[in-house]
C-alpha cells in the first residue's frame, strides 16, 4: 500500500485509519469530485465500498452500522448535491450520539480558492456554504490540505469517537491522491481518556454519596450502547439493592425478565405503575448515558428530579449539582460498581412485572382482522435470539417497546430524532455490521415510502432479513394526533407484494397477511428460514399499539396549545 | 374563509397569497409540527395538497412545478427531520434561480423560547440550527409571529419572485392558526419594479452603444424562462441582423430551425463550428438571463469576453463595465428590442446548421444493439408538439441537447446544480403545472434509483406520461470520467419491468427494448397513447452520446489536475 519512502496517499491514510477503528464498510455514491478519493481508498484491503441508492440512505446506513456495530460509521459523497442530501441523516446521528464521519469529495483547491463557477455550486464563488451547514450538526469539521491532512483526519476521528457524534471531512480532489507521511498510522487513535484527578475526585465523592444507601435505581440510557459497555451495566444488576430501568433507546441493555429489571421507563406511560414509581421515588437515582426528551419522559410526566440525581454521561459526571468534567462513562460506570459494592445496599423485592405481553400463537382458524393487539403477541412468540430488531418511529417502534427483546439481540430505533424512513437503510447498515444476526425490520407503509430503494440492498447483501411492512394505508401516527381523515394523511397506494421483486429480490418469500391465522402461517414458514422474507401485514387504518395511542395524545395536547 | 371581523388565520393568509401567485399545488409531507398549518391551508379553495413520498422529492417537485409552470413552487415539511431532507433540492433551486418557498412547521413558540428538549431537535436547546442552514441557500428567511406574520410572508414572497430564488418560512405550530388582518390580501404582490431613472439611463446608453451596430448576437439563458418572457426574446429573432444562440438550460427558447437560430452554444463543444464562431466573434454580444459555468461554456472554452458584452440580468444590466442596478430583465429586453430596431442592423445569412440529428425510424428488422447514436434520432422522429421533456444529468441530458425541441414544448434539466435523481420528481411537479402537455422523461438507471418512489405519483396523477429508463448498468457518466470498471460504478440490479406496477401503476404500458426495431415498435405504440408508458431502453454500459463524451473528457482532465 505504501506509495514510496514511507508515504501513503491521503485517501489511503484515511481508509487505514477507518479500518483501525473497525470501519470495514463505507457507504455512499460516486461523483466526479470524489472519484480520486474512492480510487485511493479502494487500494486499502479490508475496507469495502458499499454503493448506496442515494445519499440520505447512505447516511442512515452508516448510522445503523455504527449503532449496532458499536463502532463508527462512514460515508463518502460528492460536493454540494451529494452532501446536502445526507444532512438529515447526519443531524440524526448528532441528536442520537452516533459517531459517523461524513467525507465529502470537493473540487480542486485552486478552483475553490478562485471561486470558480463550477457545477454543483451556487455559482456565487463561495465554497464555504456547505461546510457551514455541516458545522450545525457535527462536532468537528475540516477541509484538508496535504500539509495538514494526517493531523486533521486524526483530529476529526478522535473528536468523533470521543464525543460519539458526527464529524465532517472535506477532501479536495487534488488532495485525495497527495502523499502524506505514513508514520503516524503506527499510533492507534483512541478516545480522549479520563482525567485521573477528576476521576479520583468523582470516585471519592460517589463513594461518600452512596455510603448510607440502602437501595439504588439505575436509569440506563442509549449512550451505554455507544460505548459498548452493556456488560458493565448488566453487572450492576447482580448487586443486591440495585434495580435497573432502561430508556426506549436502550431497551435491550438488560434482559427484562431479570429480577433486577424494572423494564422500560417512560414517565406516566411506563407500562408498570410499580416500575414507574420505583424510578420516580428512588432513594438514589443514577442516570447512566441517558437522554432527556419529550418522548423519553412520557411528555415530561417524570416525577424524578434529574438535578438531584447522579448522572454519568459520556464525558462528564454529576452528583446533584457537583459536576466532574473530563471523566468518561466507561470509567464512571466502573466507579459506580465499586461504590455500590461497598455501600450497605439491601436486597429489594423484584418488581411485579406489568402483565407481560404473553407470547401467543394464533389458531389456524382465527380469521378475525389482525390488529396491533393481536399482532405483537404473535411476534413475541416468533422472535429468536441473535436478532437485530429495527423498529420505525410510529406504530412499529411503540409496538416493539412492549415486547421482551430476546437474548443476544439489539433493538434499533430513533426515539429522539424520529425521522421517518430511517430504519430501512439503517437496518441494511446494521446487517453489514453484525452479519451474525438476523435483521428483522418493522416499518409502516408511509415511512417505508421515504427510503424504499434500500430494500434492494438489504436482500442483495443479506442472507435472510425479514421485513414486516405494516400496511395501514397512510400515516397512522399522524392520524392519531390530529385530523385523522385529512387528505394529507393518505399516501399513493403501492402494490407492496411486487416491491421486493421490483428491487431485484426474486429469491425472497413474499407474503400478505390480514388475520392472526395467516400471520401464524407466515411466521411458521419464516422462523428459521435461510431466505429473506417480506411480510405485508394489513392493519386497520386507525389502529395503533397502546404506547402510540398515549404518545399521540401527548403530542395532540401540545398542538392544541 | 374569513375567520371573524376581517381576520384570517396565518395558514389561510399564506395559502391565499400563494394562490394569488398562481401556486395551485403544494408539495410535502405531514408531521406533528405542521398539522395545524396544513389544516388551516386546506380551508383555502384552489390550493391542492400533494403529498410527496419524501421531502427531497417534494423539493424537486416544487422546483419542477415552478420551472415549467413559470410561477413559484411551494413545499411544506416538518421541523428538522423533514426540512433537512429537502435542503439539496432547495440549494438546486438557488443555483438555478428557481423561485420556491420552503415552509417549515415548527414547534410552538414557548417550546422554542425555552429550548425545550423535544423530538426532532438536537436536544441542545438551540432552535436556530436549521434556519441558519437554510440561510446558506435562500435569499430571505423568517420564523414568524402573529404580530408580523402577514408582513413577513409578503416580504418573503416578494423576495422570492423578485430574485427568482428560494426563501424559507418557519411557522410555529401555535402561529399557524393565529388570526391576522385579512386587509392586505387585497393588495396583490408583485416583483420589485425597475427604477425608472436607472431604466431610462440604461435605455439611452444601450441605444448609443448599438447606434452603429450592423449585427448583434444574443446568448439567451435560462432566466428568460424564470420571467416567462420567451416571446419577447423570440421577437428579437424577427429583426434583421440578430442571431440567437441558447444555453443548455434554455434550449427551448427559440425554434432551432428558425433562420436566426444558432442552436445551443457550449463553447468548443458547440455542435456547429460556425455557430460557435458567430457567438465568440460577435460584433455585439448581448447575454440575456445567462448563466456562466463550466458546463455552459464547454469547460471555459468560450472565446467571447463576458466583460465587454452587454448583459441583461434579472435585476440589473451591464454594458461593458457600466452596471445599471435596479433594472429588471422584462424591461431591459424591451429596451433592447427598441434599441435594436433603431440600429442600422443588416440582414445576415442564416447559419448553416450542423447536420441536424435527422429524425429516423428504424426498420422492423434492425436487430442490432441499440446505442445512443441510433436511439436519439428515433426519439427525434417520435417527439410531438406540446411536450414537457425532462432529461436527467448524464447521458440523458446530453443526448437531448442534440435534438430539436418540438413546438410548444419545454426542456427541463439541471445543468448547473446537476443533482442526479432531480428530474423524476421534477417531472411530476412539471406535469401538475402544465397538465396540457405530455411529460416525457429520459433518465438513467443509476439516477432513477435515487428518487424512484415518485414514479408512483407520476402515474397516479398523470394521464399519459412516458418514462424512458436508460438502462446501462450503473453510472455511465462517471465511467466516462474515471475508472470505468471500479466497483463504485455499479448499482444493485433492479427488475425494472416490475417497478411501475410495484408503485401502483398497473395501467401503464411497460416495455423493454434493446434494438432499433424494438424501440420503433415501442414508439409507435405509445406515440399518441392515452395511457402512460415506461420504456426500459437497454444501452451498452460504456456508450454515451457525443456531448457527454466531450464533457466527461473535460471533467477527467480537471480531475487529473
Amino acid at each position: 500500500m505504501t506509495l514510496t519512502d514511507g508515504h501513503v496517499s491521503v485517501g489511503q491514510y484515511l481508509a487505514t485509519r477507518l479500518l483501525q477503528l473497525g470501519v470495514r464498510h463505507v457507504f455512499g455514491l460516486p461523483g466526479d469530485f470524489n472519484l480520486n478519493l474512492l480510487d485511493e481508498m479502494s487500494t486499502v484491503q479490508g475496507v469495502e465500498w458499499v454503493g448506496s441508492s442515494n445519499e440520505l440512505n447512505a447516511a442512515y446506513s452508516a448510522d445503523g452500522y455504527a449503532r449496532v456495530g458499536r463502532r463508527a460509521g462512514a460515508l463518502v459523497t460528492t460536493f454540494g448535491v451529494g452532501e446536502l442530501s445526507a444532512l438529515n441523516g447526519i443531524a440524526g446521528s448528532f441528536a442520537e450520539q452516533v459517531p459517523v464521519i461524513h467525507i465529502g469529495g470537493l473540487p480542486a483547491r485552486a478552483s475553490m480558492a478562485s471561486g470558480a463557477p463550477l457545477h454543483h455550486t451556487l455559482l456565487d464563488g463561495d465554497y464555504g456554504h456547505f461546510v457551514r451547514m455541516f458545522r450545525e450538526v457535527t462536532v468537528a469539521d475540516a477541509v484538508i490540505d496535504p500539509d495538514d491532512a494526517a493531523q486533521e483526519i486524526d483530529r476529526l476521528l478522535v473528536a468523533m469517537i470521543s464525543a460519539s457524534k458526527p464529524v465532517y471531512l472535506g477532501v479536495p480532489l487534488d488532495v485525495a491522491n497527495a502523499p502524506v507521511a505514513a508514520a503516524s498510522l503506527d499510533v492507534p487513535l483512541a478516545a480522549v481518556a479520563s482525567d485521573p484527578q477528576a476521576l479520583s475526585a468523582f470516585t471519592s465523592a460517589l463513594t461518600r454519596h452512596l455510603a448510607n444507601a440502602s437501595s439504588l435505581v439505575v436509569l440506563a440510557g442509549p449512550d451505554i450502547h455507544r460505548r459498548g459497555i452493556e456488560r458493565d451495566v448488566a453487572a450492576l444488576a447482580e448487586l443486591p439493592g440495585i434495580s435497573i430501568a432502561s430508556q426506549s433507546g436502550s431497551k435491550a441493555i438488560l434482559d427484562e425478565t431479570h429480577r433486577s429489571s424494572l423494564g422500560t421507563y417512560l414517565g406516566a406511560t411506563t407500562r408498570s405503575a410499580e416500575s414507574r414509581d420505583r424510578v420516580d421515588d428512588a432513594e438514589h437515582l443514577v442516570m447512566i448515558g441517558t437522554t432527556f426528551s419529550d418522548f423519553t419522559t412520557g411528555f415530561f410526566t417524570h416525577r424524578y428530579d434529574p438535578s438531584s440525581a447522579v448522572e454519568l454521561a459520556l464525558d462528564h459526571a454529576r452528583i446533584g449539582h457537583a459536576v466532574y468534567r473530563g471523566v468518561r462513562l466507561d470509567d464512571t460506570v466502573r466507579a459506580l460498581h465499586a461504590a455500590a459494592a461497598s455501600a450497605p445496599l439491601q436486597a429489594v423485592p423484584a418488581t411485579a412485572r406489568a402483565a407481560a405481553l404473553v407470547s401467543a400463537t394464533a389458531t389456524a382458524t382465527d380469521d378475525s382482522a389482525l390488529t396491533h393487539d393481536s399482532f405483537w403477541p404473535q411476534i413475541q412468540g416468533w422472535l429468536q435470539p441473535d436478532t437485530t430488531i429495527a423498529a420505525e418511529a410510529g406504530t412499529a417502534f411503540y409496538g416493539v417497546l412492549d415486547l421482551d427483546i430476546p437474548e443476544r439481540s439489539d433493538l434499533m430505533g430513533q426515539p429522539i430524532w424520529s425521522s421517518i424512513g430511517f430504519t430501512l437503510p439503517a437496518t441494511f447498515g446494521a446487517m453489514l455490521a453484525r452479519p451474525d444476526r438476523r435483521p428483522v425490520l418493522f416499518i409502516g407503509d408511509g415511512s417505508a415510502q421515504l427510503t424504499i430503494q434500500e430494500l434492494g440492498h438489504l436482500y442483495a447483501y443479506g442472507r435472510n432479513p425479514v421485513v414486516f411492512l405494516l400496511d395501514n394505508d397512510g400515516y397512522t401516527v399522524e392520524r392519531k394526533i390530529q385530523s385523522p381523515d385529512a387528505s394529507y394523511q393518505d399516501i399513493v397506494r403501492w402494490n407492496w407484494d411486487l416491491v421486493p421483486a421490483a428491487f431485484g429480490a426474486d429469491q425472497v418469500t413474499v407474503l400478505s397477511v390480514s388475520t392472526p391465522a395467516e400471520l401464524q402461517a407466515a411466521l411458521s414458514s419464516t422462523r428459521t428460514s435461510d431466505v429473506g422474507a417480506f411480510i405485508r401485514v394489513v392493519l386497520p387504518k386507525y389502529d395503533a399499539p397502546r404506547l402510540l395511542e398515549v404518545l399521540a395524545r401527548g403530542i395532540s395536547e401540545v398542538n392544541k396549545h
